[in-house]
């Protein structure tokens, strides 16, 4: 009876060739389905059919995220929601994207698409249902179980933090405040138990920051770390540790431009958990906890 | 507008100075008060006043465990489901225990006291709101960051899990089922995204099998081990891997021959996740998976 | 101009095919050649053409082992200084084996095989030797990167330690002392800079009571641990930690019932490493330091 | 019969009560004895009265490196070839440095001071010789393990490999070589199996780039990375992954301005160990593995 979770992140990637092998092989996601202009693309634990699609585009960046919402009258009562919020909704029919039913969309004051939708088809994480084994075989790449979260940018991160508090019970797990105390700069949100399941920060408007893949090991992190070495991957931060959140991490880009992050750890959040405040003198620690200092890419590259 | 998480365990502990001393220096949790029968203790990432209660006691066992409700009139919701449901409910007074308001007790079919409480002084677990570390000084043994879950034992199996899943909502996640295909020997339960809050096991009615500290790595299991070995806490099993929720896992004993856990790892749940079903010809697996057999202590002795 | 390392051990494996498929597939050694009654491995991370041979046999047990000699005129030096400490000594033609040059054979207190020898194809570790990766593409199994050390039983331990010493220098990192407070039950000896080379047990005569691979790390024991979980590989004991080396550990049988172990872990020795000792009050501890107690199966399964 | 390890290095410390209070604290080293201008330090699992020497001084830098001989006998041996060499040696009187015998000095071609020595006092690791537990209580800080190598830098690297090869039998695990194919720009050098004890590179005369403690594992690598973001310490590059040697790292500077190095893994070397070579063009893969650039810092800045 609520949003479950973020499903799936639409990216669009120029240089089309190497950016789906990356994401199958160095990545090491499971391609579910293709047609002409995508690629449906799931990681090994997700049950469903995908989560990840990619789309042949002339420019990076994020066509739309969606959230899947527990029940199909879920999208029914928070498109009147937002409809009674002001916010303009489309429909989106079944059948518009491979192995998925209807989706409500709109747009977030920070110029993002997001789509919530509940049907799509459950193909299941390889493994049976009865007496299975913790991970399957033939796991490839950095091989996450599943996306974790994304980070969005854009003018009024307190419109879309507002919109995401008011229509979907998300909560503030931390925020990063401006020197007037006050005015958010970005905020990381919670529906799950998670540290974040969606981040906001001020930038560029309609744009992405990076799309993060769960890992569940510091180990893993090192081995992700080893195959983007070995892929020549372009690193942009880390390995480290995020003050914020806690969580240990690496930024780095796909080869169309758009920025991923392994991330692994952090805290467990509640619905009572109190919220974290960062100030801008000690921003350089929130973002990259050992360094203590943001390098300039990090805050000005989207896509 | 829900139960957020199982906050509390009361645990009898005859052997009781070596026990206050084993909870405080070996597993590593903070005394935040103590009466003439009681200590007080909770993890070190808990913001909440206490999350296991030590009582002095002639015997070893479970007193009974809490769920922490997200608001003060999710008491009032559920006493009522539960009268409808035929269940009889007491109401425990503010001010009845240390730091905390009214609770609503119950007993399941099991034969356990289930509590539900909202009001709990938060205290904090360290460090400051504004700009923190990732972890406070000063932490000792074990110190696991939290309570993660427990496991209760009684006839009525499934007369728990049904309860549990139809006044509170929780889901299995997976199950232990009967050679007769269908009778469910064990079931473990989640609300929160872990992959169990709360189990329940065929056994001796109204019984503790152990309760669980949650530990954020693999490493920290082998640094728990250590200080098992260090200060001559008797092992059960362990380090080992659970077929079941794929965690990873040590129990061992306190000094009063209560069962405990230190668990790590696991998947990430959600509504829609499928239950995964063991079958008895697959229970050493499923309990422990790298040996694949129960030694008999595990499965005969509870508290 | 020394024994440089623990280079080979033939091992005899009656169920040929399983164990063969073992050794490769679930250890994850590689076939550098066959011929009709021997296979040839080596680990990934060794450059001398093999380290293990496993030889088609009606019985489980160990063939010999080898040290690797710095030098060809090493052979010669050792020989003599075995033919002038009384023991007999035999040469092994060049060719004898596949891809090896000539060996000096002869017969420890113990009972065991032990062989000399410096000619050996190098066939690399897969990765160049200009610019290398770290690791190598398509490893599988467990993947040791090498051979670590061997346990060898018989009556005559100090004889065996002695001769160690005395012809080769070696040097006891650690001792297992009797009731009477002098007579070796056990001895650790090293060469290189590691914990133990070989070791040496009271029992019966000219047997093995395993051979090591190296793991880098307590997250490849898990990983090791995982792969017997889902090849039904028989654990005897472990995940652990050995009092005895710090090592972390896990012991388990190969398809004929020769039992490996996967080490990890402990400290450097340099020639003046201090002698760590124990007492057999302290045995269980000495050998399984989390459980503190040694399984029968561990103390009296040999092969 | 020879050099057995690094034993010893005395570092100037011109910040001198932030910088012993660091070296004790943040990096977790044991005090044995102090002088006027002197802090003598261990690591913990050293058993030698010291093997880092803090010195009071106006500039940062490497006072002088000195390798641990087997035998006092070996002194002798090494002053005669060292004279032989053309060499010029000194003798340090017993006595001259706390708990120590005499010592054999000389200067490398690149310009540091470094002795040999064989007497120093034995003080033990904090754990009895007879049962000991795997480590002992009340470490602090990073608290390595033992001190592991360093990098030592001038003009003439070959003639400090060549002199450390032909006197002492040191043998080069990898070197880096200039675009002519055939000058070594730097060479990482053992006489242990590790991958280096010492290492040399082209760089300002007599000077120190780093000196390097051991640290067990890479979760001990983040612990450290932890503790220099909770003490501020600055970092110079990592946590990452060398190409040379495979060890994972995090480089950082002491208060007084010398870099430090946390170094763990890699693999084990022998005499017959292959070279292996690194060229110029890969000069950021083989420094740094992950992220293969290296920061101007790193290639700049000595002591």
């Amino acid at each position: 009876m609520a949003i479950m979770r973020l499903g799936r992140v639409q990216i669009r990637v120029p240089n089309w060739e190497k950016s789906v092998h990356y994401y199958k092989n160095v990545i090491g996601l499971i391609e579910t389905a293709r047609d002409e202009n995508h690629v449906y693309l799931k990681a090994w634990d997700e049950h469903d059919h995908h989560s990840v699609i990619l789309e042949k585009a002339d420019s990076a960046g994020l066509d739309h995220l969606a959230f899947k919402c527990e029940t199909a009258e879920d999208l029914d009562i928070y498109e009147q929601k937002l409809i009674e919020y002001g916010v303009e909704v489309d429909r989106i029919p079944a059948g518009y994207r491979i192995a998925e039913g209807e989706a409500v969309r709109f747009r977030v004051p920070t110029g993002q698409l997001v789509e919530l939708y509940h049907e799509i088809d459950v193909v299941g994480n390889g493994m049976p249902l009865v007496n299975p084994d913790p991970w399957p075989d033939g796991l490839v790449g950095m091989a996450p179980p599943r996306l974790d979260h994304l980070l969005i940018s854009g003018d009024d991160v307190e419109g879309t933090t507002k919109l995401f508090q008011d229509i979907f019970g998300f909560r503030i797990a931390e925020q990063l405040i401006a020197e007037d105390g006050e005015s958010k700069i970005a905020t990381w949100l919670f529906k799950t138990n998670t540290p974040h399941d969606v981040a906001i920060i001020k930038g560029p408007q309609g744009k992405l920051h990076h799309i993060a893949f769960w890992l569940d090991d510091w180990t893993e992190i090192r081995k992700a770390a080893d195959l983007m070495g070995k892929n020549k991957v372009m690193i942009d931060a880390g390995p480290t540790r995020h003050g914020i959140t806690r969580g240990t991490t690496i930024y780095f880009f796909d080869p169309s431009g758009n920025r991923n992050e392994v991330f692994c750890g952090g805290y467990i959040t509640y619905p009572d958990s109190p919220t974290i405040t960062w100030t801008t003198e000690d921003i350089g620690r929130a973002i990259f906890y050992f360094e203590r200092e943001v390098n300039e890419r990090f805050t000005t590259v989207f896509s």
